[in-house]
């Protein structure tokens, strides 16, 4: 995503420590306590602007959720959102996703979102991908067992390459839409991204991936 | 495939029974005989007008072919491509693919194709569709372990229910591409249905899964 760079992004976040968490190492095995409750917690990676995980957010009370973005000049905009709207359920970690287990631990998470992750063409980026081998061991250690990743994209070759991990990393595909905006669906939360994309004619594609129990 | 009745096709095929074997259940297990060679064999179902199973059998002429059609109007133009072009290493069956296990001996086919096959989009008509979990316990059992499907379409529905029933039932996606005429592929043979729709300005799918050995 398109970053600017913003002076007072760090104030700002210093400011709404009780969003954007600073240390969110502190709270490995504890993130229940950070919510104060039981409800189950979701976990998007690379969370942008925040209208996926804000929107989410609204529409399942019942869950948490946690936003990562690496982007100090972009989280800024899902905290403003979250602070706006006072959204109880939403919590924001400014960290790259290379070290998930530091900061959940084993069977913590019940979801993960990849929503229009970068693709990193390149073969020889293929690590960098969030679908890749490396990234899902990390989401089989924190998710439970049968734990799900949803992940949605318009980039063909990232979308491809995530079918053919996710098999060959032994999970099961229990879902593959690959034209997302063909039916209207009310439950589907739209990223920034997805809509802009979506508005160039852009097919959006989703799967939901499955790790075997 | 659209169906125009042709009166003199029966008379035709009788005629022309080296190509289009009347008992195929008479060489099950021997169809290495039929060939008078030790090639992998493969085998299309639901091979229609034939291009893309005469196209095969000339960049492949170390592979021999079957094809599959239930369709005698449909059947007799692969009989003629045949024929004319004197491919050695194809024959056909006027059957349909329900019953392959009366057919084939187990491990007796290399490879399977798919193509352009019926989407049966009806729920109530799920058990149809030829990538539907009988079929597949079909194809395990005449393919070697971790052999391998190969299917393209240009339908979605089925596509997206392909991939979820392949995952399902164990297989792996070694391959999935879904805009297979977005590069130019010497290598890919076109059938009649995928010109056809490709000059529509459908998106061509294609996925390779593999059994589990």
């Amino acid at each position: 995503m398109r970053q600017r760079y913003k002076p007072w992004a760090d104030d700002y976040l210093k400011e709404k420590n009780y969003i954007v968490l600073e240390k969110p190492s502190l709270h490995k095995g504890e993130w229940k306590k950070v919510f104060g409750n039981n409800n189950p917690i979701h976990v998007e990676i690379g969370s942008g602007k925040g209208q996926f995980i804000t929107g989410m957010a609204k529409q399942h009370p019942d869950i948490n959720f946690i936003g990562i973005e690496v982007a100090k000049s972009i989280i800024v905009s899902t905290v403003q959102k979250v602070d706006e709207e006072t959204l109880d359920n939403v919590r924001l970690l400014n960290e790259d996703a290379n070290d998930l287990l530091a900061i959940f631990e084993e069977n913590e998470i019940g979801q993960i979102y990849l929503n229009f992750s970068d693709p990193w063409p390149k073969n020889r980026h293929e690590k960098r991908r969030l679908t890749f081998r490396s990234f899902l061991e990390q989401y089989q250690h924190i998710l439970p067992d049968s734990g799900q990743i949803v992940l949605k994209t318009d980039n063909r070759g990232l979308f491809e390459y995530s079918l053919v991990s996710f098999s060959d990393y032994g999970m099961k595909l229990k879902e593959v839409n690959l034209d997302l905006h063909a039916i209207e669906d009310e439950a589907n939360v739209k990223t920034e991204y997805e809509e802009k994309f979506a508005s160039m004619g852009h097919v959006i594609y989703r799967c939901t991936a499955q790790f075997s129990s």
